[in-house]
């Protein structure tokens, strides 16, 4: 009986390998604490080490934050304070695990000082990291070796939009169908590298907020947008490189095999010529010159494995076949026997035949009886007698025998047991060797993901023809033919998207109110000045003529809606508590962006609300803000809020029939097309006419109305 | 080199086992057809055999057909007419695979009578499933024998909702999670095997439209909601019943194992004491009786494996250990010889410490060497000389052989080498013998199911407190203290599922139109409806005190909605699209629930094309109609509509604060509560008091309006 130990416990946030992986993304495993209106956050791929650790102040960020690292699984303490983390979590349809009790705390915090062999001043944030670390130490029941490094960040280092607003905007999945096609990140991702994907995911997950960081990604993004030959050698050469983050997790771990050493291997010998292709170059940017200057190739790794290890090792590692001659001197020994002893069975067939005079006499080997010599039945004969053993009789055939082909037999076999051992033994401490420079790979496979991040942003921008966007320090946001990004990417070729423009600025044009009709455009026009600002913060260029802005420092939108039914909410109160959050967190700095204000209650209600919601915005926030509404009464508001601006979509009226231009234009409309839109979707004709014959009524009385009102 | 051939090709359609595939739903492939307006489907779920055939007029129908069946592939003819089929399906996310050109369909249609032996009258639907069969023909390289029955039936059979009205009601997943859990299905599946949970989905999907189907369903579900004893001792036998019907599958494949054969039996031994629980049963309704009369238990299949498989086999065919002794004359006297052999050898040990006196000798295998007597090396002297052969040295022993022990190994290695051959080529033997009675195992799967799917209704009505709906002939849907049952379900204990009424008939009470505030259930009562609705028809009880209806021929419903934003669609858009649809295929017969019509669009355009859609589907299409607005001045058509009813969600205000009763109450209501909603929501109270001051200068217009308007 083999006496069996738990080697590992797996879990959906601790998978090193299979089909629960997927090479692009990451896959983490969070843990959240939350005390005394602080909240903290660790967060670690085991796959490939990295360890971030963040402190929030409101639950809403803790939980926004979560969310977007994806996690299968989440660690809360087992307190009462952590309930709400839970319940909040559980709604994101994420698995909770409770751990660690009151009297442990002490324990976790020396843990993850002990990792990471630094000290992490914010008590909260060290517990937290402990006791990810714990939990992982316990189902892993290995020394995480890979992981050295925490990564500490506060919420405020990047650009805040809430889980919901995300999603909306489809920046990593699309609304509907939750695949990676459709969304911002499969519209930016040209990356070539397992590393480069993965990272760029986190850029598009978190713009920056710092000026002179998104200035130095965007200078290497224009570098590598001009010198196209070197981007293309770049890029051909990172191809060739596998990914060294989770195959020096494997090398960690144990469960790398030598095929992973060779890929590592092969990798690190491309990591010289990718230097070469930038040593010609004079100025290069920051962002790229450090880069290039810190890798390392790694040369004595690759010596390392270049002796050792065969060019083409098998799966196996308990097999033999793994490590070349000329490395290891008993090994060579025992080949040596192994071969001399197939030599001279292999010579033997030949011998015997002549000294039988047997043509057909045959050396074979089968697994159970081992080296035989095969006689037919009609040339048995003509053996002569004693000169073989009888060993196995077959219907057609002998099979014999002698004991120098037996001897020799013994020789082979054992020296290929040992030989195998020794192999297996021999690569285990090559793996172990490789496994201490853990931290130099995964060092190195920093800067080539962000190499091939800044030139695959190039790559898109060149191909769907972006630009450069300029910050500057007042607030304003101007665009010049903006475009939406994935839209205008799967429009057929001969729908061509219509660019719209957009200005706002702090003062007369913080705030403007989109009136017209449907189908006209509005909500794409609204999520693409979202999306133009996350990716211009994010590093990249941008879908316009010409952009120009000033940092945002959050993003509030508050764009269609399902109904949250058996969550008991109604579109209308999700919408509330939507622009309660805005109002409690937007600063002036803030981008808000509202698409609908104000429907799902009745019209006078609704109404109210949204004057009253535009109102608070364009006064005490005072922050740039899109405002879209089927109330066209509202467009009046021009008159009296100084820093609102009525638009609208423009339509081209023909005969009997209207063109949808797609295209924002000054002042406030009070057409709507509802009617033609029904027309268009072909119902009746008596309720397309009759709806007329409604609509002229109404007409007829709103400007009575007006008339009233104005006396 | 061994000559490799296919044999067979795997795609998502056609896979036979492994994580692709869900126990408890079926894999559907799909072949689709549309020439001169007439569209067939053929669908086919080879795990199963299930076969069926349709037919339809219109391609929404058929696309509608198509996505109940969420096949992973469909299959199109290489014709221009499969264009648009394709182009939809795509919509679906379904991946289409191109088939068969025009010259070849005469062979498709006789392909498909051969197959199940019948002629086929429709020329399309013949072959749509010739097409279906040939490419199954092609890539499974296999005589597809279990598959031997087609099901045809018409899109008239059976109640119609579009899948998007599916989707939206949570028939099958919910909406955004799109999981089983939170759906109807969810909330009705009680079954025990696999088969009734494939069966009960069907169900769910096909609402009938004959009343005397339903009655029947609604009988065998009565008689098991009484008879509590009977129903718990079926569904413990029921539990012991594997997957016949992939079973069934597997074995005319030729990929059952002995496992599988002893788990078919183990099932099939349940059957008769499932007959035997009805024996004593007199009035059994008829949906019971005529299953469990035709319940076959298969026994002289139970007794072919009952005598030839070991009650354990193991995992492998080819190892042996499969056959039971007494089954086969050589197979027994193989199996002597190993025994005869093993027993010498185990002796072997004994006589050999005896005769040379060395108690720590033994004898041991391993596969390199086979026997072998072991002396450690203090021993070695002991050894008479001459008495044992030496094979091999280790560090501390000496292992020997005799040729006596040769031999015996020789003869227990060459009998087992027969043994398994033998055993493998009669279990190839007894599983051919059992495959040719498939459409026997398959018709018992079938009989099974039903009872388990009935059986399943019954314990939900108990658990749930649902109650039995009666069938009128004169038009009426009269729900009392109905519920919804998803909603009630997954609601705390604490908070009590609120129910409420509909009044329902072809005159004064066809559309009823409900106005109200937010968050007072309006959307859940809506959805409600329609669940009751399709409940009933598909033979379950009801959440409800009281339900009576006429059978509905189709449900359509317009709740909710996302932006189809990509697809160039705006929420109006859609809603006009969904409007059309009703317009064109409603009858009086049908239910038609639109929530919040007419929004989306400006006020005074919506308005008035809710007030035509309104007076259009009172007067020409006659039906039963729920319809919500916000536009709570449509209340006013009550007076000139005989058959519309205005209804309002209740709210009960106190001092300074509002309850919403979340009751349905007859009558309109001109309050909104919107503000309130905003208030909970903790929105700033500089809003809400701006807000409410707004509101009341618009309800001082407005009755300067109405005045106007009377004038």
């Amino acid at each position: 009986v083999v006496k069996r130990e738990v080697v590992r416990v797996l879990t959906p946030g601790t998978v090193m390998e299979g089909k629960l992986l997927t090479d692009r993304e990451h896959n983490y495993l969070v843990a959240a604490w939350g005390e005394q209106q602080q909240y903290a956050l660790a967060a670690c791929d085991i796959t490939t080490g990295h360890f971030y650790g963040a402190w929030f102040d409101s639950i809403e960020q803790l939980v926004g934050e979560i969310a977007s690292y994806q996690p299968k699984e989440v660690l809360v303490p087992e307190l009462a304070q952590s309930e709400e983390i839970s319940k909040q979590c559980s709604n994101l349809g994420v698995q909770m695990i409770e751990r660690v009790s009151e009297t442990e705390r002490e324990t976790y915090g020396q843990l993850a000082e002990q990792q990471f062999s630094v000290s992490i001043d914010k008590p909260l944030l060290r517990n937290t990291a402990g006791l990810l670390i714990a939990y992982l130490r316990e189902t892993q029941r290995s020394t995480l070796e890979h992981i050295q490094e925490i990564e500490i960040y506060a919420a405020q280092q990047y650009m805040l939009i809430d889980p919901y607003s995300k999603r909306n905007l489809e920046i990593t999945e699309s609304l509907i169908e939750k695949k990676k096609q459709g969304s911002l990140l499969w519209y930016l991702d040209q990356t070539v590298t397992a590393m480069g994907a993965r990272m760029l995911r986190m850029w598009v997950d978190k713009p920056l907020l710092n000026r002179n960081d998104i200035e130095k990604r965007l200078d290497s993004v224009g570098f590598f947008t001009t010198q196209l030959f070197v981007r293309e050698q770049l890029r051909d050469f990172l191809k060739l490189i596998y990914d060294l983050e989770r195959m020096s997790g494997r090398i960690s771990f144990g469960n790398a095999n030598a095929k992973d050493l060779i890929h590592l291997k092969q990798s690190l010998e491309v990591v010289p010529k990718i230097k070469q292709i930038f040593e010609a170059e004079t100025n290069l940017p920051q962002g790229v010159s450090e880069n290039v200057a810190e890798l390392d190739s790694c040369p004595d790794i690759v010596a390392l494995i270049g002796k050792s290890i065969v060019d083409d090792p098998p799966l196996s590692l308990k097999e033999g076949g793994l490590i070349k001659e000329g490395y290891h001197d008993h090994l060579d020994k025992l080949k040596t026997v192994s071969r001399d002893g197939k030599q001279w069975i292999a010579n033997l067939e030949k011998e015997e035949r002549e000294a039988t005079g047997i043509r057909s006499l045959k050396v074979g080997y089968n697994r159970i009886f081992g080296y035989y010599i095969e006689v037919t039945k009609s040339n048995l004969a003509a053996i002569p007698s004693g000169r073989y053993e009888r060993k196995q009789t077959l219907a057609n055939a002998e099979r014999f025998i002698t004991p120098e082909l037996k001897e020799q037999e013994g020789l082979i076999l054992e020296a290929e047991e040992k030989l195998t051992e020794l192999e297996y033994n021999l690569f285990i401490e090559i793996r172990s060797q490789v496994a201490s420079h853990v931290r130099r790979l995964q060092s190195l496979a920093h800067r080539i993901a962000q190499l091939d991040v800044l030139a695959s942003l190039a790559e898109v921008a060149q191909e769907r023809q972006l630009v450069r966007p300029a910050f500057s320090a007042r607030s304003e946001l101007v665009i010049v033919e903006g475009r939406h990004p994935v839209v205008e990417k799967v429009l057929d070729r001969d729908t061509p998207f219509i660019p719209n423009d957009t200005v706002m600025d702090g003062e007369e044009n913080r705030l403007l109110l989109v009136t017209g009709p449907n189908m006209a455009g509005k909500s794409t026009y609204m999520r693409q000045l979202a999306l133009i600002v996350m990716m211009a913060q994010l590093g990249s260029f941008v879908p316009a003529k010409e952009a120009r802005l000033s940092v945002v420092d959050q993003i509030f939108t508050r764009i269609g809606a399902a109904d949250d039914l058996v969550g008991g909410q109604s579109t209308f109160m999700v919408e509330m508590s939507d622009i309660q959050l805005m109002t409690a967190r937007a600063t002036k700095d803030s981008l808000v962006i509202i698409d609908e204000i104000g429907r799902g209650t009745s019209t006078h209600d609704g109404m109210s609300i949204a004057q009253a919601v535009i109102e608070y915005v364009h006064d005490q926030i005072a922050c740039r803000a899109l405002v879209s509404t089927h109330y066209h009464e509202l467009a009046v508001l021009e008159e009296s809020l100084s820093g609102m601006k009525n638009y609208h979509m423009a339509v081209q009226e023909e005969k009997d029939r209207v063109i949808f231009l797609r295209k924002l234009k000054r002042g406030a409309t009070d057409e709507s097309y509802g009617i033609y839109c029904a027309t268009l979707a072909g119902l009746p004709e008596q309720i397309i006419q009759r709806a007329e014959q409604l609509l002229n009524q109404y007409r007829l009385t709103n400007r009575s109305t007006s008339e009233t009102t104005e006396k």
